[in-house]
């Protein structure tokens, strides 16, 4: 049995590292940052007291392989990942991705002497968030196989292209492909804070999660005429932030009405933004998902049309420039299912629900049956130093954990 | 009878002065600035020419005096009053204000030998708009008598202060006081574009101000949470622009629902405003005028109200600061009602408006009976460079001009 003592050592590892940061007083590691080797070189040591080999593959990724049980003979063992992301946002809190990593070397750690007919490959991911280079997930996309090399001529904001920065962390671009994962890779589990108020709200400690929803993201103007603010009657007005406040309380309706439907209106850009100038411009983001592609796709056509209509109606003009359409992606069904039993086995009701946010799982899930169960957070909040997950959570998912294993081992077996 | 071609004569001045700037490529012309000089140096010939006796006063105002008729007697002859202002905003057009003066100094050579029981005094203000220090109508306060010597400290972008800037132009600033009107001045008119689309969409070439509206400024602040756009379901959001767009399209109704009342917000900023995060804050500027000031201010309270209604009813904060609240002027109605019948006399019908916008006559109406003549501005454009004005609008103006100067020499005979 997993103890409440196990979880805490998780949360210290958690905020020990949140310390190994770019900025002095806030935690900032992004992709091949300095603070990154210095993850590597905590993780790698407490990796190998756990009985795992240790590598940093090409993209930066740590990778510590458990091997499978001895007696078993097959050349080519099977392999199961468990992993997550070990960068983070500017100002970020201490469980987003490494929570995911420092849960699997526990877990193995756990295990002690203990060994399954497959080996497990611990991986913590150099790059989820995207934030050095723009594009996201490159750790995964190299696990993958499908990272794409036109990324290597990308640079930083520094102007450092990102293959000179894989040369500067002392690795070799050119061996990216070999930081693919097995063949028979039997799957991949990710532990990760929920980042949302859900299972806090629902007073649970876990989820399991089905499928991460896809998005759509669009930038919509509307053109109106700045005028003076004490000289144009209403009824002249062409006022585009007017126009634009009408449309928002339609997305809002819209995502209230639509089952698992969320919509964003996050930024909005006013000009000439005077207090004493009816606005003639206002350029809106949107942001809208769910876990079906095709309500999604809907939702989207809706709201696009009633920006049309709004606009039209108040004799100004409007465009729509999509900027994002990326599809849901299902989590495996059957090691769902596994996750599902070994959650109620360690006592904890099995939810199951969507993710709203992008997760590694959703890039490994192109090449293996991938699974993620979901960790309640405080507040729901991430991507913030406030961020925090409970012991008593930690500790029924690190007991859900070796269930899990317990039964794909079974299953390996058979 | 005035003429077309005297028309075409006031617009050509216009766009000639318009050409004095401070930027090479556009109209700009700020408080006691170097092309303020060029503006004094070009006007005062005209002035001379046109009989008139022209200084500067000690806040920079340029003033040429018409002499009343000779045959009078009277030891401090009345003095009438015609001007605007001959600053401009930042990449202005070339009616706004500098229209007044120079369709004053035309009424004054237009009458040729005539003369009136009264002298004219043309007044070009130095600033109206207030752009160089801040603070507006420092020529107008200056000839009102209500010119307070505070703001004599008070710096520009570069730190000179106002005391600097008069002394750097050759003026002395303890002679403020001798720029105060004669105590028995017969009162002031101002000709202005309208800066507005009433006018052009009346059809109509002239209007008869009959009061400036007061206004209201506030901001107000929606404090909410921000949060994930993609993992924080509708219900449990507490979204500050959503808030504030409700909230906009309130302002709208009751400006729209309450008649003669205008209702504008100009400038709205997020945060953290990434469109894929959940607004956790919205400053927004309210800005409120309507020509009875109890109607305006029921209406800010009313507005107010709402704005904490729809905050508390989504679990929201709101804060509201007040920044203005400026009463209405009525401007004199003995002078309206011999502008209206002018106005007839020139051929046009007697509309009669209220100003959205503050003018110089606001002012001056403190110390002396004021009036104002809105002319027609295409598309109600005004402080752009697309400001402009009709030949036979101008025309008509003069013809008024003309007319109210007859009827008011009528009067101070009698």
């Amino acid at each position: 049995m997993t103890s409440i003592e196990q979880a805490r050592e998780v949360i210290r590892w958690c905020r020990q590292l949140a310390k190994l940061s770019e900025d002095r007083n806030a935690t900032t590691r992004r992709f091949l940052s300095k603070p990154m080797r210095d993850v590597h070189t905590a993780l790698a040591a407490w990796m190998a007291r756990s009985g795992m080999t240790v590598r940093v593959d090409a993209m930066g990724n740590i990778r510590g392989v458990l091997p499978r049980r001895r007696e078993d003979t097959k050349d080519a063992p099977p392999r199961f990942y468990i992993g997550s992301h070990l960068d983070t946002v500017p100002n970020a809190g201490a469980f987003d991705g490494v929570l995911g990593v420092v849960m699997a070397v526990a877990l193995v750690e756990i295990l002690g002497e203990k060994r399954f007919p497959f080996a497990i490959e611990v991986v913590g991911f150099s790059d989820e968030e995207g934030v050095r280079f723009g594009a996201p997930f490159l750790g995964s996309r190299a696990l993958a196989g499908t990272f794409d090399n036109v990324l290597l001529d990308r640079a930083d904001q520094s102007g450092r292209t990102l293959r000179d920065a894989i040369r500067n962390f002392g690795l070799e671009p050119d061996r990216i492909p070999d930081a693919k994962a097995a063949s028979n890779a039997l799957g991949y589990l990710e532990f990760h804070i929920e980042q949302g108020p859900v299972l806090e709200n629902l007073n649970l400690p876990l989820a399991v999660v089905d499928v991460i929803s896809g998005q759509s993201r669009a930038e919509l103007a509307f053109g109106g005429s700045a005028a003076h603010a004490g000289t144009t009657p209403m009824k002249l007005r062409r006022d585009a932030l007017a126009c634009a406040a009408a449309w928002i309380t339609e997305v809002e309706r819209e995502a209230l009405t639509t089952p698992g439907l969320v919509a964003t209106v996050g930024r909005i850009d006013v000009e000439p933004g005077a207090g004493n100038v009816v606005p003639g411009r206002a350029v809106v983001s949107l942001d809208v998902r769910h876990p079906a592609d095709p309500t999604r796709q809907a939702a989207v056509e809706r709201l696009t049309r009633a920006a049309e209509e709004i606009a039209t109606r108040r004799g100004l003009t409007m465009t729509c420039e999509p900027r994002l359409d990326q599809p849901s992606v299902s989590m495996d069904a059957s090691i769902a299912a596994m996750l599902e039993r070994a959650v109620e086995q360690a006592g904890a009701p099995a939810h199951r629900m969507s993710s709203g946010a992008g997760h590694d799982a959703m890039v490994v899930g192109a090449s293996m049956p991938a699974g993620m169960l979901f960790l309640r957070c405080e507040g729901g909040v991430s991507h913030h130093p406030a961020e925090n997950v409970r012991e008593d959570d930690v500790a029924v998912a690190l007991e859900a954990g070796l269930k899990f294993l317990d039964e794909l081992a079974l299953g390996a077996r058979g």
